[in-house]
């Protein structure tokens, strides 16, 4: 599919996707979120091939999105965990969510929700907004260089 | 790459990567917010194959991403235009560039930033925020069933 590399792109969306601009990646990312962080977790969680998840986790640490550690529950195996840089993902996967929530029916009469894990309260929905407050939508926002 | 559909994936992250997880969708998507609407200005903005673009352009109007309409300018072209549900993606490419801006280089000493048009000011990064608006890390929130 790539046909061309985007990591030096003016575009900061295209140096994104890049990175991460594979479903496994992200869905990686989310699982590591989620506190599953152990290979055989994530092979179950994923369903996805040995070769193709050791593929991913290797790209991933190489970008400094996950590290390999020690388990914190002290035993012998180790862990995926997310970096800040992998942690600070967090905005574009419950961006993703809610936009599935809203756009693509899962034919779940009770769907998953992404909730305050203290009030169990649905989170707000995602909006871009001015320095002022106010909310934009796309046609009220700009990519330009600002020297 | 893909091994399976996640069309009918519980989770709503899944779902959206099923239908947008290629990075040459959402660059398609970023063009369409731009204006950028027309077969020859994708083609050059993207630097993809015309094959590519045409079955990625046939998968998001497939999708109910995208419209072909004829041209606003009243000219014999047709053009790709987003529709309400292509124009809520606006958050997922925002998070995207934010992510981007914060922890890729582009080694650009001025780089591309997304500004509010009124007031060429940068738009407010994306926080996630419980109903009560207080910020919520990843590790404050959880995806449930609330039924």
């Amino acid at each position: 599919m790539r046909r061309k590399s985007l990591s030096g792109a003016a575009c900061p969306i295209a140096r994104t996707l890049d990175v991460i601009g594979d479903w496994w990646s992200l869905l990686i990312v989310r699982d590591c979120l989620r506190g599953r962080g152990r290979f055989s977790e994530l092979e179950k969680s994923l369903g996805v091939s040995k070769n193709i998840l050791t593929r991913r986790l290797r790209d991933l640490i190489a970008q400094d999105i996950l590290t390999l550690a020690p388990a914190e529950d002290g035993s012998a195996y180790r862990e995926y965990r997310l970096t800040d840089k992998g942690r600070s993902l967090f905005p574009v996967l419950v961006a993703l969510g809610q936009w599935g929530s809203e756009n693509l029916a899962s034919g779940d009469p009770d769907p998953m929700t992404l909730v305050d894990r203290q009030y169990r309260q649905p989170v707000r929905k995602l909006e871009i907004r001015a320095a002022d407050g106010r909310v934009l939508g796309p046609g009220e926002t700009v990519m330009t260089r600002l020297g």
